[in-house]
């Protein structure tokens, strides 16, 4: 965990026209040595969003004369920064800022002009490769990818006569676009159902169709983020595709620690205005978050009068018997955005989620939507609605329940008996997937080379990570795999490893 | 039209943090008067983006004294500008800025906390309602609304059976989520379907699937604006939908004048760096731009090193024996992004269009479209891609561009009878609309008003002009109105003026 408090020492600045920090040699002394100082600082400054991707940093002599420091500890404290992925040097040029991760990506392909991130037509923040999660994995039938539900057990014969049905409606009308806020059926069924499911309480005219959580994300960004301003605490680890809408926005995010009750919410610092957090399941560690936690970051939410951000991506699969109620259910005073998605409970190619808002917020996130053109086509949402109304989701949950929570236990057992010393599942009963945590670091490297292999699709925790907070650990999906598949590739891998 | 030279004598400021502009003494004695310089250069920096909606204007007293006037000046120009709709005042607080046409779109829906204007947790622009085309018109189902094509002739059969063809196919796979840039085979089958339509040479790989049209100006609005830098050349009149796009991005908005023969291109002033066109069949006026013209604007862009977007969003209908090539088709230097629909060719609540990027611009733009999270419903892709390589699309277009046509003529043909010596066609032969001009300006409000009776659904000129350009005409729609009663609106609408 970086602390928070490193933050006041610098001047935020606008992520438009970023600027260094300039509080560095306040800290040298008390932080051991320019050099580990300013690479620290620049380090925070690339994480949180304030240098952002495809920035071309200062000369090493221009910014040792503005630090007034030597020239030969910037060109230092710039080399660990190459070292470490957060820049990027190319011959006769200026290093440039990127994402570890992302540079590992930056495919090769033949462009003419300029690279990409030299190419003063693209806006900054788009200069570098976003990151992507699973990129390079290959597509396995049944893998132990996070994300992914079940195929086999799914209902396609009903999902076609209903489809069927909506394109017969559909002809019988004539053309014309849809609402941007989304089909009137489809927002009143899931109305119904997220009621029914997480005790949401909420009506047709609070909910927004979205094309699954990440336009809710991007969505909320564009409406909450003022760029350059707005501090938003994230999770650490948390999930990537979330941190690059917040940073594509202008955010300047702070993450923060979670533990086995998820976000730790007496780290949050003054000035946070948007808290995104997955109570459900934290993604990826999996961690529930207890009520107490829930009661407390709420609180804090107010002393701070901050909104929350709460992403239940898979709260449709919550295998205690008393699962605790949804922040937005807790929140009294309109604090609370609640985003879900169809990814888990239906499957991912659908591309339908929702964000249930705040009143206050309603009719700026509608325009948003109507701005961003990304109204949905009418079928696919009126056979949803059908399909939630005619009550097939709900039996289709029920069905899926027992088979998750029998993946997850696969998991647990056979871990037990292989894995036990060297690597555990965490705590956390819910979801699609669960976290490992490796017990010896040093471990780590091997044992996440010889995952690729026997668990393909599972993600080292590390690509998670935004801070320093990175956990040696493996997020692995069950979503998708079998129970004999998941006994086989836990011994399989302990196998590997001669560890078992 | 404003003159563009007005621009260089203010301060170009930043969207995030706006300031007003300081050029204004310089200019009265010439422009006749202090209160009218400062309203002219307010009412520019507000349509130019500089001044944002929502923003809040300093009090008359403070800006009297910045500028050293007296406040009585001040005062004077603030009321032309509420009284234009270019500010709103409630009692007890200060000016905000605004829209004109956002104004009367203001919905009293009840919310707590602030008013959307005043909320600062909302980004500040969109604390201000998006205008919206058509909005408040009653539902027809045969309507003189524009971008709505024929209901009647279009195969639902086989579009039916596509889908359940897709679907069978879909279920047989496992579930995955899609590609951000689109499912691969319909980039084929669009690529292939360009190419044959409107000579727009590309690959697969040179194209990205979006929700319709609007999603493509929004994506590429945030790949190319640099907030309160990046200057962008629009119609006017345009399409407010892609000016919306463009402000939300922090563009500032150069308005140029259009003529028969489409975008002014000698008035494109330096500094431009992004060109907005409608070369098929110019929105609204439905002008088509000449073959001279398009080399003359290619050229200028060159000079200018600007981009140029072209929306060509019913390119398929073009009635002419040898239309002109799209810019896309003339370009040598990657500097056109084509953007098509089948808003038009197929239908709107279908929600498909695409983008032809540059290369140099493709995996920036996949990148927005990743982050965005607007990855699109597979079936319905999958059964559009089968529709075009079928062969099904290029023949509905066939059989529809005569019906859209004649059309045309009966609109033409009745309007010479009817219409004759206060309201005419203007020339161009393409699409699914027309404009019109009123020859006495004196006359727009009545032929406005009894049209919304007469021909409901179509639009007069006005709401699509953003600078002093407002042309007194009407915006009609003729795709899924049919002959008859095209003939009989036109007679009924001069029956009720009792000027024919």
């Amino acid at each position: 965990m970086r602390e928070s408090g490193s933050i006041k020492g610098t001047v935020l600045t606008k992520l438009m026209e970023p600027v260094l920090p300039f509080g560095i040699l306040q800290d040298a002394a008390r932080d051991g040595g320019l050099t580990r100082t300013l690479h620290r600082q620049l380090r925070t400054a690339i994480i949180e969003g304030r240098l952002p991707p495809g920035y071309v940093l200062p000369s090493s002599r221009l910014l040792a004369s503005q630090l007034q420091v030597g020239r030969n500890t910037v060109i230092a404290a710039y080399d660990q920064l190459v070292a470490a992925g957060f820049a990027r040097s190319r011959p006769g040029a200026r290093l440039t800022v990127c994402m570890p991760g992302a540079v590992e990506l930056n495919a090769a392909t033949p462009a003419t002009g300029p690279a990409r991130a030299d190419d003063q037509r693209i806006a900054a923040q788009w200069r570098q490769p976003v990151q992507r999660l699973g990129c390079g994995v290959p597509f396995a039938a049944r893998s132990f990818r996070t994300g992914v539900p079940e195929h086999a057990l799914f209902e396609h014969e009903i999902w076609r006569r209903l489809t069927t049905r909506a394109l017969r409606a559909a002809a019988q009308q004539p053309f014309h676009y849809g609402m941007a806020q989304g089909l009137p059926a489809l927002r009143e069924a899931i109305a119904g159902h997220v009621a029914a499911v997480r005790a949401v309480a909420c009506g047709p005219d609070d909910l927004l169709i979205t094309s699954g959580a990440q336009e809710g994300f991007d969505m909320l960004a564009r409406l909450l983020v003022t760029p350059g301003v707005t501090r938003v605490a994230v999770e650490d680890p948390g999930y990537p595709p979330l941190h690059a809408a917040l940073i594509a926005a202008g955010a300047i995010l702070v993450p923060l620690a979670v533990d086995d009750e998820g976000l730790r919410a007496d780290l949050l610092p003054d000035g946070v205005k948007i808290i995104c957090v997955t109570p459900s399941h934290q993604s990826p560690t999996g961690a529930v978050m207890s009520p107490a936690r829930r009661a407390a970051l709420l609180a804090r939410a107010r002393s701070l009068d901050a909104v929350i951000i709460e992403d239940d991506y898979d709260g449709e699969f919550l295998y205690d018997q008393h699962p605790p109620d949804a922040l937005q259910t807790l929140d009294r005073d309109e604090r609370v955005f609640y985003v879900g998605t169809f990814s888990k409970s239906m499957f991912p190619a659908l591309r339908k989620g929702f964000v249930v808002a705040p009143r206050w917020a309603r009719d700026a996130l509608v325009d948003i939507k109507r701005t961003a053109g990304t109204n949905l086509d009418l079928v696919p949402q009126a056979t949803l609605a059908a399909f939630i109304t005619d009550g097939h989701l709900a039996r289709h949950i029920r069905r899926m329940r027992p088979v998750y929570a029998q993946r997850r236990r696969a998991f647990e057992q056979a871990a037990q008996r292989h894995w036990d010393g060297w690597m555990q599942i965490q705590p956390g009963n819910a979801g699609l997937h669960l976290s490992t945590r490796i017990l010896d670091p040093a471990l780590e490297d091997l044992i996440t080379g010889h995952a690729r292999q026997q668990l393909p699709g599972a993600q080292p925790l590390s690509v998670y990570s935004i801070g320093s907070n990175r956990l040696p650990g493996l997020c692995i999906g069950y979503g998708s795999a079998e129970v004999d598949q998941i006994a086989q590739a836990v011994r399989a891998l302990a196998a590997a490893l001669r560890l078992s």
